[in-house]
């Protein structure tokens, strides 16, 4: 091990959407010392094939270019140990996290197919995003024939599976490109693509092989379940997707020479297994042990814990023995519309004098609407809203169901109904972990972390709604400083990730408190928003129907 | 009789909340050949008592000052005369509509006590408009003892009273202003106030006695029944409410001398009962007949129908023996936001850029939102509105439900949102039209008046949604109009309303007519409205406890 002033430091890589991101952090105590932001190059691409002959893409399609993501590692990271004053000799661990079930297709040694001649041109030999959401046909079917056959991995996911998982864009592959998938020597999430560019070693990390590849109780889906599906995706595991799988924390391997000279690091520096980037914040927030639930607020919100135990838990995302942290069960949660419902009612429903007044106070919109409410007793507005804007990814995992706003009266005003929008999504919230408590997983705190933070309105809002004190994440980049945290353990400077988080997470605790007497009414709120969610959830049919009218006069307009 | 170049004419005038208005009709044919309009020079006194020592006004206060409804007789009558080139000699009736529930209190010779030294600056001693809002205890005081008492009349209200009514109104004056109800000689509607300052003849219109004085198969309510609610309101008919009750279309008398005077017509002229603002309007498209349903759409809505027998019809507003025309029963419903909620909507919820570009496009915003949505499909936005946001008043006579927009993504527009809406209040009609028709009240053609027969887009919808053939006014100034008509009959020159009607109504049949292929998905869409309508109409207290929570967080506020 280097030192440094007696000191030793961590890289911690967290890979977005749009751009990349290193922090250096301390060993000792998880101080940031410096971090560096790289974007990509060609971005999300959505509508054409800007890295390959500009074709136009199909619907819902979302691509990447791998070669962005090594761009982190050439500018971004070198940029940090830069900033960070700190000499490479005392970096002793590199942790990734990185954007869940982005799905790159390799040959042996790890080259996308996308950079070879032959498949340059071949949207399908890119790195499919997250949020690619064309393999939708082949998850309907994945399900439907896991629960005709009773597949006991199905519970883990609720009983439903998102199109943006691997195994249904490894068969939308097969069948839609069965060329790139023959030539595929490798089906791998960018999460594992990027340590094995690191290292030159091919592990799968735990929590995304979980979360999003089925990987249950040491074994994936059956072949014999997979050739039912399609005959030739029988060996999909066996022949494609075959690495060993670590726990989260262990070392993958060395930095191998090239990945050292891209990084300026050390060659044989350790490299963590990867992380998903909202579960990694568990670490950054220390908030790893059982019972500790951490909420990545966001355009989306992701909801997770760890628990001692397996328990049944209906209408989560997924449990992952070793998901969050090795040593228990992780839970995951989410909320499919949160800021970027916020988003969509400043874009589309706020009067302009609103607008320019938060302009003249020089505050951002959604804490200038939330000012002009500060006076108003909770449930005065008399509204409730339901956030299920983009659908309901927990606890009724419909993703069919819609919004609603009741209780308009002709005084409501556009800072009412803000607010019971952010209201909803906290009620949203507590509804799932009353969800987790009334299955036996314990929630014994809750920690906050994500952009929603910046406004300690909401913060306190959710405090109040929750009836609950909150902890709120005290760096700003709790994706990257969590891998550091990973980073650490990988290095041997601590013996797991529950150690290291202890003394090098960052979390302001009880950053708010609930007011009693207004969490007292939030009480009585929630209690409508729950009538409401059994009502408009499962009560009746009415959000689907509006929603198969609506697709229904869609199609009919198109055809006529 | 006179005559003008073998033509005769009658004078309609139309009493509104801010402004009166005349129109001269000549009776062969309904051609209306001039009018005027005067506004009120003191408008709506709901803060300061203007016109007398200025004091402030309790909250849900709405007065008027008498001498401005004179003033439209001696300024707009001329002027409509003038604009008319009608010789006075020519005019052979004069008709009157008003707010209806609009009340003065008056000495015998109906002399306002606000116009006497003693009185002035008293605020219950002006006239109270129907907006009055201050006697909603009293209201719902008369309405629990009615229903303990099993009243026979009260079945005829739907079961319950609005605060605007006559009753309310003359309990509040004793209970609040004994004095001013002492003096009074007389409580009378304005409606019949207006005829007796025409004629010197004090007799009670047939419409407003039934739908607003509680006037029910030829008595009132009980002087027991009475003192029950305060042992000095016993007498109240006996003493303040005793003149005799006229059918509609009949003479009060002739035009006073004073009258004559202000007005520039003959001594004599034939002066007809007056008519609620609302209910005259079938006179003037013609729809007098059971079973034909006028609509007169503005910022609420007033549905009023004629029908050859009684039936019990719940949720309506009112029942009544010669309330719209003489000789079938008066059947009146309502909605209690119309006009006003998409008033609310375009002040509190659309972006500036739609703003912009209606004023660019020269069109009403309105009608600039509707032409956004006019190629999509119907059900195509998913969205359904309930039109609550000011209470329901048909078919559930509940003040206190709300509003409920259902089915929001993050793809949601404002002009979706408006159409919504929109088509909520074409829902709700339809709702009202069904209750009559379920409950042994046909109705066979629907004719439209009212300020949102402004739209065409609006009016098409509304066929569309009803799927029914929907007539519109042929005069913009329907009111005024129908008036002119009755005054025809008081005059001799018809035999009666339905006669008159038949020959100066005026109506564009079948203006527009339903799209099949629409109507057919609205039948669809107007299956969830009625689900959501029964689920948060009946089927959940959740818009009651809303609103007892928003009247406590309220008072819990200012009382903190």
């Amino acid at each position: 091990m280097s030192e440094h002033n007696g000191e030793r430091y961590t890289v911690g890589i967290d890979f977005g959407t749009l751009s990349g991101r290193a922090v250096i952090t301390r060993v000792h105590d998880g101080e940031i010392v410096g971090e560096a932001v790289h974007a990509y190059d060609h971005g999300v691409m959505d509508r054409v094939l800007g890295a390959g002959d500009g074709r136009t893409l199909p619907p819902d399609f979302a691509l990447q270019v791998p070669d962005d993501y090594r761009q982190v590692l050439r500018h971004a990271v070198p940029a940090a140990i830069e900033a960070s004053g700190v000499s490479p000799e005392a970096i002793v661990g590199v942790g990734i996290d990185f954007t869940s079930a982005t799905v790159i297709v390799s040959d042996d040694d790890g080259t996308p197919l996308c950079e070879t001649d032959r498949f340059r041109d071949e949207p399908h030999a890119y790195a499919k995003l997250w949020k690619h959401h064309a393999a939708q046909e082949q998850a309907h079917r994945i399900v439907a024939l896991a629960a005709e056959r009773d597949e006991p991995w199905l519970a883990r996911y609720g009983g439903d599976l998102s199109s943006e998982l691997l195994l249904p864009k490894a068969l939308e592959l097969l069948e839609k490109a069965p060329e790139v998938y023959a030539a595929a020597a490798q089906i791998v999430n960018a999460v594992d693509w990027i340590t094995w560019q690191l290292t030159g070693v091919l592990g799968y990390a735990a929590g995304d092989s979980g979360y999003k590849r089925m990987y249950q109780d040491g074994t994936y889906p059956s072949p014999k379940f997979l050739a039912a599906l399609n005959p030739g995706f029988a060996t999909v595991f066996t022949e494609k997707m075959n690495a060993p799988v670590l726990p989260l924390g262990a070392p993958v391997g060395g930095l191998n020479a090239t990945a050292a000279a891209w990084t300026g690091l050390r060659e044989g520096t350790a490299v963590a297994t990867g992380n998903i980037d909202a579960h990694v914040h568990a670490a950054s927030v220390n908030a790893v042990r059982p019972g500790q639930l951490t909420g990545i607020l966001g355009t989306s919100t992701c909801w997770v814990v760890p628990a001692a135990e397996y328990r049944d838990v209906p209408g989560i995302f997924g449990a992952v023995d070793g998901g969050i942290v090795d040593g228990s069960w992780g839970y995951e949660a989410g909320q499919s519309a949160v800021g970027d419902m916020f988003d969509w009612f400043t874009a589309n429903c706020v009067p302009q004098h609103y607008i320019d007044d938060a302009a003249a106070a020089g505050m951002h919109l959604n804490d200038y609407l939330m000012s002009l409410t500060r006076d108003q007793e909770v449930g005065e507005s008399g509204l409730v809203a339901l956030d299920w804007f983009n659908g309901n990814r927990s606890i009724l995992i419909d993703s069919d169901l819609t919004g609603l706003v009741i209780g308009q009266t002709l005084h409501t005003t556009a800072p009412e109904t803000f607010r019971a929008l952010v209201e909803a999504t906290a009620f949203g919230a507590r509804i799932i972990i009353d969800n987790f408590e009334a299955h036996g997983v314990p929630v014994t705190d809750v920690t906050a972390a994500g952009g929603l933070l910046a406004s300690s309105t909401i913060m306190q809002l959710y405090a109040d709604a929750l009836n609950r004190p909150l902890a709120v994440a005290g760096v700003a980049q709790a994706g990257a400083h969590g891998s550091a945290i990973h980073a650490a353990v990988a290095a041997g400077a601590y013996p797991d990730v529950v150690a290291a988080a202890a003394a090098m997470g960052r979390v302001r605790p009880d950053a708010y408190r609930p007011d009693p007497d207004r969490a007292a009414r939030y009480d009585r709120l929630y209690a409508e928003y729950s009538e409401l969610y059994r009502l408009l959830g499962t009560g009746t049919e009415v959000m689907h129907r509006l929603r198969a009218l609506s697709r229904e006069a869609k199609a009919h307009r198109s055809g006529a």
